[in-house]
Order: structure tokens, then C-alpha cells, then sequence
């Protein structure tokens, strides 16, 4: 049997078939046009479904189910996006709609949910029973597995780590408040430091490779500027990493996981992101050597979590 | 059939015999001269519960087990507390060394999740599936319940809401870290930011009540010259309610629970306190009125929680 994964994302509608051993074996991808009606978005996801399947020439009662990673607000239990910012939603019937066009079972999570469920599945945290993600992209999604399962809070609303405050009264959040971990441990949070630090030290190597031009700064110059002891890079830096350390403490004083899972474009660096945030997170974890403290982890499946978990949400 | 529940603090060791409709018919407690060694602290629970039971002339088989909350970091999977800094214990195997002298089946937890299990059976979150119950004293303890069951973490030294960031680099926590919520929340917070401010503002009407002595503010006195209009005390109280609230609403994006449960004796203030925490966490919640904002209410068994919680370890 094969199931149906798909990242929805604000860009591209991403369908993958996925076989028992976690393989996606096709894949296909069109752009989301988030502008257009749900209804369209929700036809085209349909057809792609459709066409992948063809096209893949796999017989559709091999199909046991299709599952849908989706940014956002979600009501799982009613198939129900409740408010999506990246695909501008609001309350929409996902399941509903979508069953009316494909007839096969239907399950929706949060994408960081699915992603985080895709390590679980096949990646960085194989077969883990307790793990904390967290995307560090335009904002920071948070997926956390509890048990081997999704833990979405008691109510639809819940899991957003990235909401949670580290420095009160501090920078304006995309949520209304100010000074959550989104504001400071995102990449966009990285990029909006460096900017600041740069305009007051005119002599940081992030000038020279930004060519002077600080809206083409991105997270790649800052680390290359740090490799070579930039002062301004390293002080960027070690402030990141004290903030996003901070945000991981915290997350493991209130779920102490197996393992703390980190993707975005950020950990393309490595172990010179996460051997600091290793460090930081031994010397300030509640009980210090009483209690387990768990590594912090690159993801390891990049943009292929997301249709994995989606599919794996069948299962669940 | 009867359950003993144990409350066991750093200064009293409390017993009670709990029936089957969540009723305390008996009860005892003797103090726990913490500084013993655990073994004699162990020998005391076990005779408080024996002579308890006999003068309940409750007959032995209707004892169907005895649950235990206990302060500080715990194993409750083995039975062991790792680290108690109220009760001075390292490594103590409770249960084990409990069982020595008492043949029942022996359970324990954390005393705030013992409380919270407490209010879910017979209190102010009756029957209530996911609730988080935050304790405003000395510290900040706090209980999850999350589907009718108590949420510790993936490995012992979670469910520790007390030890989350508010302040980044701010107040010295006892647990070695700066800024945490127990460092602005806790009843010893309030009173030190009391202190604080009233040695800048000798005008304030605290320090009339207090005659002068800054060691002698407690809680009630700042709530008092709240309500007569001092202008410093509403500035502390205002203070006060911003960072609670602000944990508040980090606790509700992340667990989403039917409702958040106050105790400690700063609840005694009743609605003076919960009204306008309900206020700051409707205005900042995550996602608004898109999702399900839970009430802040005060828990409502005192200090009976904990017996009847620990009782009820026996059936979760």
C-alpha cells in the first residue's frame, strides 16, 4: 500500500507518494498562487494528486490515504483551517472540500507537525518516541511528538513555540506581542540583527560581502563572516545562539524530549550551530545532571519531512 | 475501597484517607524535620499513615494503595526523587524504602501535579480533560494535565513552567538561570519587587502598613494598599499582572488547555487578580478568536489538592 503526503505551503503545493519504507517513490509540485480562492488551490491539489498517481501507475485502491502538512491555525479534527497567515485562509472546510474531488481518506496537521512526524518516520530522530522541532525560517514552527504522537494542545491553537516570550516588552512579533523566540531566533530575526549591527559598525566583513547593500544580507554572510573572526559576526552570533539556547532550554525544562530536532536554512551550518547550543543547553537545563538533557540535532530529510510526515498522518 | 494520599512538604508531612467520592474522611500530618536523613522522614510517613488508618478503624484490605506527592525532581516511573532542594534529598528511592514498611501499591508524582490531578477530581477543574494549574508561592510549580492524565515529559525534569524564560538576562532564578516566569510570578517575587519599589517611594501606603519594616510585606498588604488607590502599589500590581499574564499566554499557545488554574495564597485576592489576567490573555493569545481562549480561574481545594491528588495516583 502507498499513502499520499502533500506540503502545502504559501509557494508551491508539494505531492509526494510514499511506499511502506517511508521512500517517496514520485513526487510533482505546483505553485500555490495563495492569492486565488481555497477552492482553487483545493482543485489543483486534487488534480496533482490525481495526475501523480497516473503517472506513477499505481493502482488506486493502493492508495490507503491522503494526508496534507498545512501552515497555519488547524482544527484536525474537523479537517478545518481556522486561519492560515502564508495561504490567507480563514475557516476553511479542507477536508470537506477536498474529499468532494478525491475519495480516499483524509487527515490534516500542521505542517511543522508533519515535518517533525517525517524525522519520527524516517529522519534525524528515527523511531524516537519524544522529540521538539523547530523550523528556523521566516518564523519559527515548532512540531512536537509526545508519546509517538502529535501533540497539537488540548485545544486547536496550541504547540506554537515560536510565540512564547524571551525577552518581555522586547521586539514586535508577527502575533501581536512582543519578544517571543519567533523575534529573535528566526532566520528573518537573524537577518534583521545583523542589519542593525552592521549600520553601526561599517567595518564588519558582512559589508564587504553584501556588497554594501543590506537588503541582500542573508544568514550564509553572517556564519562566513564569523568563520573568518569578523567581531561583528561573532557578536551576531553568539547573541543568536544565546537566544535560540535560551528558547531550547525552555523547551526542555517543559517537555525534556529524546531529542531537539532544528531545520530551516540556518542548520546548514552544522555543528557550528549546534555544538554552541549543545553547550549552552548543558550548563542552564532545570536539575543540570539529575535529569536527561537531550542533543540538539540537525533535521536530516530537508523538504522531503513534510511529504512524509503528511503521509505518515494515516497512521497516526 | 479507600486510597491514602500523601502531601509530603518541606515542613509538614500531610496523610489523609480519601474515599471513592474524592472525600478526605480522615486526616494527619506531623512535621518533616527535613534536615533528617530520608529514611527517618520515610519512617514517619509510614507511621503516620499506619496510625492514621487504625484510627480511622479503616480495616487494611479496604486500602487499595497510597500515592505520594513529593517537591522536586522525580522518577515516577521507578520511584525514585532525584533531586528535592525543599526536602534536602538526592537519589532517594521512595518507594522502594516506602514499601519496606508499608505493603501497598505505591505511587508517586510532583506535588503540583498532585494538586492539579487534585482540583481535575474534586476541585475547580472537575472533570476536565487538559488543564495547567500554576502554584504562586515560594517558586512557581506548576501541573499539566493533558488528557486526563499527568504530562511529566518525555524524561524526568519536565512540566517545569516556572523555569521558562520571561526575561532574558533577567532576575536571578533559583535554578541558575536569569528571567525566569518564578522569578516575577512567585509570591517572593511579588514581595521583592514590593521591596524594591517602596525603598525608591516612601510616600506608598505598603510601608505604613508594614511600620516601616520592609521585612514584614507580604502579599495581602500590596493587594490591600491596591485597592485604596496607591499609586505605587497599582504600579506593582499592574507590573505583576503583565508578567503572569505574559506566562500566561506562553502556557495557552503552547498547551491550549479547557481552562488554567491558580493557587498560592496570592488567589485569595480572587477576581481582583483573575479578571485581569483574563483580560491580558484574551488581548495577546495566539491566533485571537480564531481559537479557544481558556478562562484563569483559582483553584478551589486549598490545601486538600494534594492529598486527593496523590490519592488519585492510584487510578491514572
Amino acid at each position: 500500500m502507498y499513502r499520499v503526503g502533500i506540503d502545502l505551503g504559501g509557494t508551491n503545493i508539494k505531492v509526494g507518494i510514499v511506499d511502506e519504507n517511508q521512500k517517496i517513490i514520485a513526487i510533482a509540485s505546483s505553485p500555490t498562487m495563495g492569492k486565488r480562492s481555497a477552492n482553487e488551490v483545493i482543485k489543483d491539489m486534487a488534480n496533482l494528486v490525481k495526475s501523480l498517481i497516473k503517472k506513477a501507475e499505481i493502482n488506486s485502491n493502493d492508495i490507503s490515504g491522503v494526508g496534507i502538512g498545512c501552515p497555519g491555525t488547524i482544527d484536525t479534527i474537523n479537517g478545518i483551517v481556522l486561519y492560515s497567515n502564508n495561504l490567507n485562509w480563514e475557516d476553511v472546510p479542507l477536508i470537506d472540500e477536498l474529499h468532494e474531488l478525491l475519495q480516499y481518506p483524509i487527515r490534516v496537521s500542521n505542517d511543522a507537525n508533519c515535518a517533525a512526524i517525517g524525522e519520527v518516520k524516517a529522519g534525524a530522530a528515527k523511531d524516537l518516541k519524544n522529540i521538539v522541532m523547530l523550523t528556523l525560517g521566516t518564523g519559527v514552527g515548532s512540531g512536537i511528538i509526545l508519546d509517538g504522537k502529535i501533540f497539537e494542545g488540548g485545544h486547536p491553537g496550541g504547540a506554537e513555540l515560536g510565540h512564547t516570550i524571551l525577552v518581555k516588552d522586547g521586539r514586535e512579533c508577527t502575533c501581536g506581542r512582543k519578544g517571543c523566540l519567533e523575534a529573535y531566533a528566526s532566520a528573518t530575526a537573524l537577518i534583521q540583527t545583523t542589519k542593525e549591527m552592521v549600520r553601526k559598525h561599517k567595518n564588519s566583513l558582512i559589508l564587504k560581502f553584501c556588497k554594501g547593500d543590506l537588503e541582500k544580507i542573508d544568514g550564509k554572510m553572517v556564519f562566513d563572516a564569523f568563520e573568518q573572526e569578523d567581531e561583528v559576526a561573532v557578536k551576531i552570533i553568539d547573541d543568536y545562539i544565546s537566544y535560540l539556547g535560551e528558547g531550547i532550554v525552555d523547551i526542555i525544562n517543559v517537555f525534556r524530549p529524546d531529542r531537539i530536532l532544528l531545520s530551516g536554512g540556518i542548520c546548514n551550518q552544522g555543528k557550528t550551530l549546534t555544538n554552541p547550543l549543545d553547550a549552552y543547553v548543558k550548563k542552564y537545563c532545570f536539575a543540570g545532571e539529575k535529569a536527561m538533557i537531550p542533543n540538539v540535532t540537525k533535521a536530516s530529510l530537508l523538504n522531503n519531512a513534510g511529504i512524509i510526515g503528511a503521509a505518515a498522518l494515516l497512521e497516526m
